[in-house]
Formats: structure tokens, sequence, C-alpha cells
């Protein structure tokens, strides 16, 4: 199920810049980790307080702040106020209903985006809001929930000995968002697979629960469309920006970006047409097989019916029918009994109804 | 029921500047409140008279005065004359079939929207017209009805000791567009819930009652769209304005709003997708009911006409019937009863007709 | 029926500049009128040859002429030859088939569109192609049909002591505009009342004459479109032209003129919209009935044929059938016939087919 | 048929510049025609080879030259040749599956267009290419079929003693289109009139050959759309071309061209929609007929089969039945096998069902 | 089956810059072709190492080098680092899910777009990625697949004396990107084909079968219109480049693809408004089809039922039922069992029904 849609009006009426988390707090606890690292050190560590950024915020190493579950509201305030970053984009940090966006800032950068997972087992995609703040040598993300999203990237940052480590907080935000889009290949693997599957289940044995499904992915792709289609122009935005934060030549970086985003917008409005597509298949096969059914019924009713209306007559009481004394009248009867129905079948196999 | 189409010719015809209150009457007197303030000092006042509100008119403090009710055109009149407001301006507050938009005048801006509210028993949503008129250090605000909606606003102004004190008239603008724009949230969280259920009953037991309320929602989606899409260009042109009467640090206040609206239009887009989704989706359990219904039809007369049939033959009056004086014909027959039927029976199971 | 979609071929190959009616000729004989006002006088006259108009061409007063009426040629041909007008727009104001359109001249403007009637007694439009021509202190006005359009737009010139006479040329344009595009309001105050009561309809009651209905207003809405869509354009261009014939301090006028397009335009779609949500109905009411009329069959004769075989075989004529003679197989074959209905009827209230 | 989507790829593979006809070679022989006009003089012959049209070249008077069938693939080569022109456009006026479209060379421009022929008969409509050269003082026209199109212009040049033949090729271009564009307008009178009988049909007595009509107006209107939408890009191109060869003075009659085209593709769009309105009738009607027919079949079944086993009670041949021998027993059922229909009949009728 | 969708997550997570083949393997070795040619020397060689490239890389001829088979990661990256090449565009390279693009790198352009071939036993197409690489004077292509595509270019370039061996890497690049697109020609040629005998087979005799082929051609649609419709803005990209890779006297080549891909872009829109149109015929014939099935069951049903309904009434065996013993009761009831469906006939005859 979608989060996104849900109790989105929990915060309107409040006044603007009041720090409260908005949505479901999908982590009990927050989690603080910091990376501090230059071409030639790198250091990792865990902090209890936010204050132990502090020392870390003039130094000329770049230092990336993973700010995990944001239920603790205090932690994004004191960010806020050792950074000096704007209260409205605190409070958008903490309303986890955003939509995608870049934003400029004096001396800041902020990104908000949506990362998707899969629940494997089913075809369930859980939402989360991760949010950057891009400052010089200095980032810090935002994530609701406590994963290994950014795992592979903290590995390369520790072995690399080369272009990653060389290169700012720009190129460090790149990855970033690079890690978070290329999730999103994976989603569209399993909806591919999904829908081929379905296509099949359609071509056979359409039932009722396959329309369910669809419906399913019907749903599930409008929300991810939801949170996809606007990462076109946050990315658009940053590459048309002409901030000093991000350098000329990690462009060419954020337009590789770019591009994933638009194979993925792609792909997602062809899954859109072929669940159009599977919509119709079903219909139409619905009607088909109501199609079959009739059929069936009528070519009973149509054999019997006169046969048994033809027994009937015989059955009658009347005391004056001659035929009921001709000796051959019975076998005679039964002559007919089996040409009528062969030539109804002979009929009705031309008109392809058998 | 949307009064936003209903009588939108009543003033057809009539000159340009003519002042006519067009729309139904929502209340049947006008309510004038004059709040005044600045950082030190804040005041609240009802008045009985438009005049009253002169000796606010060239003051240093903010000066915010709410119109409820419009049935009274004397009173538009009279804060045109003071404010020297256009005459067309007034028309477009008396007409409350107004399309949202912002317009800047010489010495003032004129904002009109739409405010939602949304009866709970029922998915029942009120429509009102609300018009803004902004001047240096003065705004004046009409409503077509007496609620509470700004109540809350009116709270933090005399409440807070901090940032909306010590701001201007366009902050005290942003704060109220604020508060009728995340109105609109509790309208799409009760709309999610609906089209949850909707779906869920569709699913389960649709009935033609379900189709009422799928078209009903639908329709009222039409006209909820329609006093919102606008919105979007609106806050676009308030940004986009060079007016002096919007200073350039409470733009980002606006921006804010601006993406307050990119999501609730987007949320209306996806609701649109989905009810097209239950929509087909209705149609399609209407024919699998059908479905349904034919097979226990087809089962029933398949089975049982050729075994009437064959009892028919029995009943046959002919002299000449062998069969009837032979002793086990009679048995014999009933394992034919018998076994024919659930012969069928086996064959209609592998066709998962049963 | 819409006659802007007929014989618009009719001129096709002429050359151009040949001034010929095409259309249907709506008036057998045309009528000239001829206002002349300033501030202090006001003159209104008939006048019988377009050649009484020459004295008031180079006054200072401001000069309406309106031509009802397009059979006679010759009036247009001498309007073009005393005002210098481009063959091509004479053609165009004889042509009633023209698309909504602002062009610029050297010394004059031409503005045509539509005007559109409703029949009030049927939802039947009819449509009159109405051309504006703009000079300097002048202003002419053809019109296909001889009606009361214009007839408050005069009185408010005549009694005004106001506003109108002491602006020039650029405002009537604005007013005739202003009367024709409010002509349309009445007739979507129809268009809704129409369609509210065909969905009443369709709710209780749907016949085949609904669907001939919402069709019809589908067509006589695609032509309503036509005529009005390009309005939008018509205006914006008005306002972004930097002609001297219109004066800044008019532009607010053709201003609020094209909020009315606006919202007409937007009515008109949300119009579609709601009618495409009625034909859903309709088919959906379709085949809900028919599902109905299945169940009755399907009760019957699932209760009734089994009944009717059991029957069958009791009235079969072997010699040996033992129950035959049995005292109580009578009763109790009657008890069957009582129950069995009995649990049929039950389950089939259980599946809520009764 | 539309050739327009027929083996367009008979030249695919083959190097640019190589000249071959592409399509079907509508006429077997070419014919080329000369028309050489100032506004004294005109003079118009037939020339056998293309030679003979360099006396012309360098003149002052307007030449046209007409050639008609282009499966002499040597004309086309020698005009290009003689005047100039790149292999590029050669190439596109033998390869008849081109887009409409504009394009500006440095001495001449090149226009190509589809001329669209109603076969009055049945609602077919033939496709040929024409592609206008424009030189200065010389234009050049190939057309694929040899017919009557340009024959009323040619007449207007002959006999004008007025506009056409004071003003150069860009005037003699327009006339030109004009003619062609204004053909497209006896198609759309002709479809009208089609889709309007069509409409009827299905409201009366709708068959399955109405869906095949329906199906094929469809077809075809995709491929007129698909040779007239890109007609109005064609002339934007024109008209904001900066060629020296359009005269700044001419613009005003491309500008009439060019609404021309916007009628004419608003009609098609206007056509479409109505089409998909008469095939929503068209299911509609078909489900109602179906309605129609479960009616009878319901009502048959309803009141006799119930009957036919009351019957077949005392059809059986129990030896205790104490009815079968009450005298009054017959009669009485004969009441009930009257008034147990006459009760369904009313109960029917009330439905709506008769 | 597209291998385009699939699979697209598998370097998702890597970092930037590795080296991986991602895609089907479609050749298991790699195959490198070299021409090196000038206005009077052409000369082609197969070489083994991609070292050998490097005598020809600083030559004023031009080199084309055609790399096939994608599978040996290492020469696409020794062909990176003696070109110079960034590693993101070698990334694309071997990414072989790219969308279609156009990138201008200071020293040279890259150019990606999907090769379209048909097998030509059944409608199944299968795709291939091809990049190229544009320097000064030299270029490289990589295609997946070992195959005929760039024969006849090669023959061409072989072959000529004329214009292709005159120009530069510039009209080299036009000629492979026009081969490369002109081969989706015949794929029009075939969808048309089958477009038109799927339709012919839908009005003759629809089958569940011919609703897979609608919905293959669909599916396949879907596919081909995501890898051509980015060629569109790939060719504007190209023509609004202002690289001087790319001279300006061979725009007009670089146009005339341009026009192709339009037309191949508009062709796959109008095949989707064909195909949707077949999926309405095919509901509609089912629809018709069940109809026909319901009237014969109900003409049967209304005949032979009610003349059962007669003969049951006298096959009962009241003691008291004076008919029995009329002698004319029996001939009286066969010329009812005869004029009843007579009547019943002519009835339906009238209605349509037979």
């Amino acid at each position: 199920m979608s989060d996104s849609l849900s109790n989105i009006s929990e915060k309107a009426g409040m006044p603007p810049g009041s720090l409260v988390h908005v949505g479901d707090a999908l982590e009990a606890e927050s989690r603080i980790s910091v990376i501090d690292y230059s071409k030639e050190t790198i250091e990792e560590q865990s902090i209890q307080s936010i204050g132990e950024i502090l020392p870390f915020k003039d130094t000329d190493t770049v230092t990336w702040v993973n700010v995990e579950g944001l239920k603790d509201v205090e932690i994004i305030d004191s960010v806020g106020r050792i950074l000096n970053i704007h209260t409205l984009v605190l409070e958008d940090i903490l309303n986890t209903h955003q939509r995608p966006k870049f934003e400029e800032h004096d001396d800041y950068l902020y990104i908000v985006l949506k990362g998707l997972l899969l629940d494997n087992k089913e075809f369930i995609v859980s939402y989360e809001q991760i949010s950057i703040l891009v400052l010089k040598n200095f980032v810090v993300t935002f994530k609701e929930k406590k994963d290994d999203t950014f795992m592979p990237l903290k590995q390369r940052l520790k072995n690399s000995n080369g272009r990653i480590r060389n290169l700012g907080s720009d190129y460090l935000t790149y990855a970033i968002l690079d890690t978070i889009v290329d999730q999103k290949f994976f989603l569209l693997d399993s909806l591919d697979e999904l829908i081929e599957s379905t296509e099949e289940e359609l071509l056979t044995d359409p039932t009722s629960e396959t329309l369910v499904t669809i419906q399913g992915i019907k749903r599930e792709l409008i929300y991810i469309r939801k949170s996809v289609s606007p990462l076109r122009e946050l990315l658009a935005d940053i590459l048309r920006s002409d901030t000093t934060l991000i350098q000329e030549k990690t462009h060419i970086y954020f337009r590789d970006v770019y591009d994933h985003v638009l194979r993925i917008t792609e792909s997602i409005e062809s899954y859109r047409d072929l669940l159009s597509g599977l919509l119709d298949i079903y219909i139409s096969s619905v009607s088909n097989k109501m199609n079959e059914v009739m059929k069936v019924l009528t070519v009973f009713a149509s054999i019997f019916i006169p046969l048994t209306f033809v027994a009937g007559i015989y059955g009658m009481n009347f005391e004056y029918m001659p035929e009921l004394k001709w000796k051959w009248a019975y076998p005679t009867l039964w002559v007919s009994f089996i040409t009528i129905p062969v030539v109804f079948i002979i009929y009705f196999k031309r008109k392809k109804w058998l």
C-alpha cells in the first residue's frame, strides 16, 4: 500500500515552521553515522548526539552525515541550527509527503526524493522519503528507514583509491542520487516479470483474481509514477542551476542520472500501455467464455427441446391416435430421434459452435 | 452538489461594473472583523459599518479586514470606494463563479480562489469563493460563509511572539493562502478513504449502488479539479510577478504553497486514474457475475433437458414398445439417470464451470 | 443541427477575392442600423443604403454600424470600398464558416466569432457568425440574423450618462464582445440542467432514448467547443497586440472577457468528462438489467426443469415400476416438489439472485 | 485504400541521391505543360522534352511548368540539372511517401504536400503527392496523376485581367496551394454526410455492416489526418520564413490558406470525436438488442416451464392419485393454466419487459 | 520478445565507470573491421587487436572502425584509452539498454540508437544497440550482432567514385544513421500487411487467437515506439548542435534522416490508432456472435416450450377429460402444432432474428 497518499492532512493548519514529523514513523529510534574522507584518509563513525558533527563542519575533507529515522524531531532541529537551514526546509524533511524537488538556497542545496523498495515475496512497494542537504564539503542525508541502501556506496568510498575520493561533495551527491535512482531498475524488472506472467495467465486461464492482480499493478504503477515522474524535472533543475556547489565537470554525471530517469519514466509509460491492453484482453476473454457457455446451452436446448416435444405428442392420451397402433411407429420415431440431433450437430459444427 | 456550475448566466448581459451578487447567497447577513497588529500590539474588533476601517488605512500597523457574507452589496461597494478598487474587481468579488486567479493592479493585488469544505457525514463538498485584496499594510478578505476557517490563523497571530507579527501584509497573505490550500488536504484524505472502501466493496460485493458512488466521486472530482487546477497558475503568477507588495524574502513561503498545490493537483490526477480503474473493474465484475449465472443455467439445462427427453420417450403410448415390458428396463434407466448427470458434472468441473 | 460543418466546400475553387455569400442565408433581407454617439449626444437611425454612413466616417463621434443579414453581397462590397477593407477580409465576412480569429490590419482590426443561441424548447443550438471591424471611432458589426442580441447594449448606450459614452471605439468593441461571450453562459446553464436530468434518468430508468439524448448532447458539445475554444486565442491575440486602436486602459476589460472565455472553456471540458461518465453508466446499467433478466430465467429454469424431469419419470409406462403401486409415493413426491424449490430459493437468496 | 502506407521501404538502403520512382506509378506516361504570363500576355503550350523550358528560365515573365506523371525519372533529372536543384530534393519529388513539408534552399523553395481526391460513388479517397518548386519568376509543379485539379486556376490565369497576372511567382504558389487545400473541403462535406447517415442507421437499424462502415471511416480518417495535419506546420514555416522569394504583401494570402488548414484540421478532430461516439452507440445498441432477445426468452420460459411441470405431475402413472378421479380437477387446472400466465404477463409488463 | 525491458537492473548499484557488459550477449566473439578511405584510395581489413587502429588515428583519410559483438569488454576499454573517451560513454556503449541519444563531448560525438530487425517468418522484432563515436576523420561503430546491415554501405564506399568518398566523417555518420533508420521502413511494411490481414480476419472469422495476435502487435508496437520515438529528439539535437565535427553543408542530409524519422514516428502513431480500432471491432463482433447464439436459443425455446406444454396437457391422466374422446381432437392439435411455429417464424423474421 502506498503511504504517500494517506494522512497528508495531518499537519494542515499548523503554522509554517513548526517541526512535527508527518507520516508513519517507520523507525522508532534514529541512527546517525558520519563519514569523513579526503583523498588520503577516510573515517566512519556512529554518533549519538548531532552536536558531534560540529568539528567536521569547516574542514577541507568531505563529510557525509547520514540520519536514519525521522521520529526524533530534535535531531533535525539541531542540524538546522548548526548548518543554518531555513525552517521551511526542515519542515519538508520531516513531512514525508513531499513531492520530489530540488531547491537552491544561498549556502546549500536541498534535494528530496523517494526511495522505492520492493518486498520480494509479493509485489508490494514500500516508499521512503530521502532528503539530501548539500553544503560546501558537507552532505547530510535523511532517510526514514534504517537499511542497506547506501552500503555499496560506503564500500566504494572505503575501497576506492580512485575517482570518488578525489572529487568533492558534488560527486558524492551524484553517487547518492545514482544509488537511489538505480534502485528503481530492480522494481522495473519485477514489474516486467509480473506483467508477463499475468498476460500468460490471462491468455490461458483468466479468473477474477487475475483482474484483482491487474488492478493491483495498475494502482501501484500510479503511485510509482507519482514518485518517479518529478525526478525528471528535479534533475533538469540541477543541470540548469548555476550554483557553485555543483562543479561544471560533475554535470556529465548528473546527466547520466538524468538519462536513467528518462529510461525509467518511459518504461513506466510502456507498462501503463501494456496494462490497459491486459484489461482489454480480460474483458474480451470473459465475453468469449460467456459465448462458449451460451453455445453449449443453445446446442443442448435446440436439440432436446424439439425431441421432447415429439415424445410429448405420443404421450398424449387421445383415444383416436392412429399412429399409436401402427407397428413401425416406435422404430420410425427412434430413427428421427437419432437423425435430428445428427443434423443439428452437423449444422452447429458448420457454424463453428462445437 | 457543486454550485460552481449553476446559474452562471445570472448576470450575463448586465453592463460591466454593475455590482450585483451572483450565486447562491450562503449567508443572510454579513459579518466584518478587523485585526490590526504590529510587532508589539494586536487588536481585534467586530465592526458594523465598513466606514470604521478608515482609521486603519494609513497606519504602519498591518490591518486585516475579514468580510463574511456577500449578500450586502453595499459593503463591497464601500470597500471599493475607500480603498480605490477597480469596479471590475468588485464585480469579481461579488460574482461567486470566478475562476481562481491573481491580478496585479497599480496599488493592490487581487487574488480569488475557492475554499473547499467537506461535510463529514457524506462525501459532499461545499464550495466557497474567497477573495483577497492585498494593499500596503492592509489585507481584506471576502468569504461567502461565516465559519472557523481563519480561527487557527487568528490564534497564531494573537499568541505568536515570533515571525508572523514581525512580517508585513505579504506574509499575512501567504498565511491566508496556506490556510485555504491546506484545507484541501483534508479533502484528499477523505477521498482516499472513500476510494479505498469503494474498491474493496467492488471486489467483494459490487451492486449498482457502487456504480452510483463511483460516478458521484467522479463528478465531485471534476468539480474539485476545476477549482484546484488554476491554483498552480495563480501561484506561479504571484512568484513571477515583480510587484513591490510582495517582498523577495517572502517568496520562499509562496513557493511552499506552490509545492502544496502541485501535490494536491497530482493527487487529484492519481484519483482520476484510480477511479477509471474502478469503473473497469465494475464492468468486468458485472460480466463475471452474468457468466456465473449463465453457467448455473447451462449446467441445469444441459443435465436435465436430455434426461427429461429420455423419460418422455417411455411416457409415449405406442402399443409396440418392447422395452416397456422388459423387467430390467426401469432399473437400467435409473442407472443412466444417475450416470449421465455424474458424467456431465465431471465434464463441467473439468471446464471449471462448477 | 450545426450548420458550421455543412457545405463548407461551396466556395472551394473560386478565385480569392470573389465576394459570394457562403453558408445558409439566414435572412432574406438585410437591415442596417447606425448609432452615432459622443459624451453628450446619441443618435440612432435605420439606413437603406450603405452610402449613408459616409458622413459619419471622419467625425470625432463614435459610430457603430450594425449590418444584419449577409445575403446582399452588395452591402459588404460597399463597406469594403468605403472603409478600404482588404478583399480577403470581406470574403471572410461573407463566408460564414470562419474559425473565430483576430486580425490586425494597417488601419483596422478584424474580429470574427460565433454567436450561439439556444432554442429554449429543445436543446438545439443555432450558430451565427458575427464579424466586427474596428476602425478609429468607427465600428461595424455584421450579423447573419436579425435579433435582439445587441438590444441591451444599445439601451445602455442610450441611458448611460457614464463610462460607456466617455470611452472610444475600443470600449464599444469590448462591450460587443462581452455581450456575445456572455450569451454562452445561458447555454452552459441549460447544458448543466440537461446533463443533470439525463443522469437522474439514467440512474432510475435508462432507455435507449437516453442514449440518443447523451449522443445528442455529445455532438452538440463538439460543435460548441469548436466555436468557443478558438476564442481564448482570439482574446490573447487582442491582449498581446500593440495596435493603437485599443488603448492600454481598455485592456483590463478585454482581460475580463478573457476570464469569461476561460471559464466557459473549462466548463465545456467538465461537461465532456461528465458525459463520458454518463455513457459508462448507461453501458453498465444495460449490463445490469440483462443480469437481472438472466437471473429470473435461471431461477425458473433451475427450479422447474429438474422437477419436470421427476414428473416425467413417473409418467413412463414401464410395466415393472414398483413405486407406482406404493400408496405413499404420490404424497412423498409432493413433499419433494415443495422442498426442492424451497431449498433452491434459499440458495438463490443467499447468492443475492432474488 | 491508402497507398501512403504501403511499400515505403522500397528504396530503403539505396544510396542517397539515386533517382528512382518510389510508390505506385499512377500514370504510365508523363505530360508536361508550360504557362508563361505577364500582365499583358499569356501563353500555354504542351512540351515533349523538358529542355524546351530553357528559354523561359531567365525572362521577366512568370513561368509555370506542370509535370504530370512521375514514372519518367529522366524528366525530373533534367529539371534538376536545368534549375540546379539538390539531389535530395529530386529524390523527395520521386519518392511519393513524403510527409508534407516546406524547405528553404538558397535559390528556391520546395513544397511537397498531398492532394486528396474523393471517388464519389463510394467513400474511397485517392492520394496523390504534389511537389512545388518555387524559383524567381518560375514555378514547377509535379503531380502523380493527370487530372483537372489545376484547370480552374488556369482559367483564372487566362481570363483574369486583374490581380493574379499582376503578381509574381509567390502569388501563383499561393493560388496553387489554395487550390490543393480547398479540394479537402469537398472531402469534409462528404465525410459529414456519411457520418450523419451512419449515425441515423445506427439509431434505427444497426447491423454488423454498420460497424464495418464505421471502422472504414475511422481508418480513412487516420490517413487523411496523416496527410493533412503537417500542413499546419508547413504553412507556419512559410509564414515564418524570411525568404525573398515570397514577398511581404503576399503573406496575407498564405495566412488565409493557413486559416483554411486550421479549419480542416479542427473538423477532422471533430469527426474523430463523433466517430468514437458512434462506436459507443453501436456497442450499446448491440447490448440493448441482446437484452430484448433475452427478455423474450425469459418471458416464454418463465411462463411455460412451470405450467409444463404441472401438466407433467398429472401425467404420472401412480395408482393412488386421488385428484385424477375428481371430476372438476381438469377444469380447475385449466383455470390455473390461464391465470398463471396472466399474472406473469402483468408482472413482466410492470417490469417493462414487454 | 523485447530484450530492451529485461534485466535492466543488472548493473544498478555498481560504481559509475565500471565497464561491464549489461544485456544478453548476442555474440560470443567480437569482430573488428577497419575501412580507411580518401577520395582516391580505399582499404578494408579485419583486425585482431584494437591496437592496430593506432596508425589510422592521425591521418587525413577517413577511417571507419566497426566493432561487432560487445562481450569482450577489453576491446571497448582499449578504444576508450586510444581515443580518449569518457568512461561514462564507454559504459553506455556496453550497457545495451540505452535510450537513443546524442551527446556532444569536447573532441567527439556519441550517438546511440537501436537497430530493429524483423524475423521474416513470424512477426518477431529483434533489437540491437548500435553506438557511434564520431571523431575528426574517424568513426567507430559498435554493434551487438554480426550481420549484413552495413554491407550495402560498404559496397557504396568501395564502388563510388563520387560524393561519399569526397566527404568527411560527418557524411559517413549520416550514411550510417540513414542505413539504420531506413531499416525501420521494412518493419513498417510488414506491420502494415499484418494489420491489414488481421483486420480482414476480424471481419470474416474472429477467433480468440485473433485477439492474441492483436495484443502481440500492440505489445511489439509499444517496444518499437520506445526505441524509435527518441530518434526525433536525437536528430533535432544533431541539427541544433554547433559542433565543428558536423559541417554546415552536411546538415541537409541529416535533415533528410530527420524527415524519415518523422514519417516513421507518425506511421507508428497511425498503427496504434488502427489497432485500437481493431480491438473495438473484436469486442463488438464477439457481442454480435453471442447475440446470434441467443437468438437461435430463443427461437427454439419460444416455439417448442409452449407446444410441449400443450402436449403435456393431453398427456395428463384425469378421468374426466372430454377432449380425449373427441375424434377430431388429435388432428386439430396437429393443426395448431403446425400453425403456431409458422406464426412464430413469421414474427421472428419480421424482427430480423432469423
